[in-house]
């Protein structure tokens, strides 16, 4: 056998019993024969307790402070997890992402990786022992400071140094069991996916669907490395994620699952005069505050006053921020005014070879439109169509969605991963 | 100014609060025109929550790991302290032990510093910044592993930055307002010391003072760095270690105050033959297992039996450890048997030239006679007399010997400073 890497969340080492159960799953990997390496997050809800405490003695934590404290959070649980396994009887060492040889560059908070030198988890591994690595940290090439990779970072830790060591495997243990056709606690019927190609599983996270940071899969698409999504409380098969589609017929469309996200806000610029670099100039002042925007429409120009409306969705935390930026830019855009709504949803379907199905699409506007959902944005992709619709439509959409292209597992089946949440 | 170093332990950090009102001091040190490193230890019970977690899921856990697991204690208090002095309009940086250059052998839980390299201190300081150092932990010189310096620790740490960086002062603040010349909680009418010498605060210290560590006052004492203990709490001066007596008056013997230390147990190997080479190979059997004893007496050898009994006291945790080694090696020692007393305390009256004054030691006898304390065991050194008696006796022993050296404060005095505890 060959080297395994396993990444453990936050919330399969939330407790010492916990820590213990995930301890045994390692010595068992070990002793079929792998050589092991284990990502671990920190425990439970560590990252929010310490987030709260720097907010008591500070309004706005310098990034690099930020970075010292929360990094305590993983030095607690991998060292609370390499006792564990020691205690069953195998040597297991713990290094922090600086030991470990995750070098980043220096933005505190958002950290990227630019390299991996795992040279003391090499060593370890040659020795028998195995490597416990604190995820979502590293330590940046210039400044020599610790920094983190933001939130989810473990995954993308897990994924990096099973591309630098190139592990047969880099499995992802959380507290669901694979990745579903659909969040299912909106869709009982929603069935685990059992393989998904990096670029489904890449339109899959960055449409809202949270088992797998969108980062990681990026990574582990760049470097190839097969990805195992699965529980930490069974011993079933979870979701692949690689390069290749689950089935081999190519000719019919390949439907991975339904996704939604909440978690984004619309802003409606108003009255906006129809000449170029008018849109330009409204995301470049949303830009230069660094802010990310998803879906855009704009109207169709009413003749009458030469001016139109544009719309665009960012994330809710971001609102604010560009509303106040927008706002200052008035005068030099020109627009009459500025709406904002955080009360909408995405719902995205994703599937290989969606485009050359017209089909698809036909069927997917049908399925809202029966459900009476009104849709207020269209995107699409080469693998994916998303609308954006009010928030209290989103389960709705969701599972007439979800039943039009015949997701719903059978009954049987159901019974057994439908009902019991995630 | 100069370089002041602080150190603040664990209950002056132990909530938002009270970091907000250490970071206030520090800023205000750092605006008085000095340069300022500050050490600082775990927040509150921290380092015991920790080992409590490690005990849950491991019953004997590895010193590497946890030194892993402690260090995060640091970690956490000193970037929440970086925190609230940036936000009092300075800049702050939080360093780990090993980014400060506390180099240390590799002996986990234990370690000793063998280096002290600031460069990154240096640097922060000379860019005008506050630096924050995490007490109690290093880095090992061989395995670049990290380290505990035990117990205590951040008080050493904070010596040896001071040392390495030539600083003015270490000052190490505590929620007592100095050295006291008894314990406040026993004798009421104990009053501060302003000034005392590295050898007196030894032995007070060695003797169960416990406000600062042996380690810390050994390394002070060799690289001559100024000591001020004092309150976190308080503007008022503590007290001063240094090279210099209170007094200038050397005629007189100068007594600095009582210990006391229930910390000990004792141990009586009845039946020893009296020949040489028995006590050698008693204490050789206890040394073997790195237990440290404290005080001996052997009584006069029984003429018609020609054994004798050996007494000896030793740390209380290490009590079972040395009756069993002592009991496996009864034979090849040939002792009648062992008795374990723990139910003992040591009670100590430190002052320097006491040995040349006669008159010390029959006025601390009569003392503890007039008392009704039986003294078991004896022990004195050039600044000290010790004895040891029933654990119950303490407090009547300490007393009495307080106030036979007139070193009760006088009542105005008494009711500013004694009744307030420790």
């Amino acid at each position: 056998m060959g080297l395994v890497v396993q990444k453990y969340g936050g919330s399969s080492v939330a407790d010492a019993e916990r820590i213990k159960r995930v301890a045994q799953r390692i010595v068992a990997t070990k002793k079929a024969g792998n050589d092991v390496v284990v990502i671990v997050s920190a425990m439970g809800d560590t990252t929010d307790d310490l987030i709260g405490l720097a907010t008591q003695v500070s309004p706005l934590p310098p990034g690099r402070e930020l970075d010292m404290l929360l990094t305590s959070g993983e030095r607690i649980s991998m060292a609370l997890l390499a006792m564990a396994i020691g205690n069953l009887g195998i040597e297991a060492l713990s290094f922090t992402g600086s030991q470990a040889g995750v070098i980043t560059d220096s933005v505190h908070g958002k950290a990227r990786i630019i390299d991996v030198t795992p040279g003391r988890i090499r060593q370890a591994i040659e020795a028998g022992k195995i490597a416990i690595v604190a995820g979502f940290q590293g330590v940046s090439q210039d400044s020599k400071d610790i920094t983190t990779l933001g939130r989810g970072g473990s995954d993308t830790t897990a994924v990096a140094l099973a591309a630098a060591m190139e592990a047969e495997v880099c499995e992802i243990y959380t507290d669901v069991d694979g990745v579903y056709t659909a969040d299912p606690r909106i869709v009982s019927s929603a069935r685990r996916i059992s393989r998904i190609t990096y670029e489904e599983m890449l339109e899959m996270a960055a449409c809202g669907a949270k088992v797998l940071h969108l980062r990681s899969v990026e990574y582990a698409r760049r470097y190839g490395v097969p990805v195992h999504v699965r529980s930490s409380f069974t011993d079933r098969e979870g979701t692949w994620v690689t390069f290749e589609p689950e089935r081999d017929d190519m000719e019919q469309p390949i439907i991975s699952g339904v996704a939604h996200d909440r978690s984004e806000a619309k802003i409606t610029v108003v009255g906006v005069p129809d000449k170029p670099g008018e849109a330009a100039a409204i995301f470049r002042t949303v830009a230069d505050d660094e802010i990310n925007i998803d879906m855009i429409v704009q109207n169709v120009s009413q003749a009458a006053t030469g001016r139109t409306d544009i719309s665009f969705t960012l994330p809710k935390t971001d609102g604010q921020q560009a509303m106040a930026a927008l706002n200052a830019a008035r005068d030099q855009v020109g627009f009459e005014a500025l709406q904002y709504d955080d009360k909408i949803g995405k719902v995205s379907l994703i599937g290989a070879g969606m485009r050359s199905h017209p089909g698809v699409s036909a069927r997917f506007f049908s399925a809202l439109a029966d459900a009476g959902v009104n849709v207020q944005i269209i995107s699409t992709s080469e693998i994916r169509i998303s609308v954006v619709c009010g928030e209290d439509d989103v389960p709705a959409a969701v599972s007439a969605v979800h039943s039009a292209f015949e997701l719903d597992a059978e009954d049987e089946f159901a019974q057994v991963y439908g009902g019991t949440g995630r």
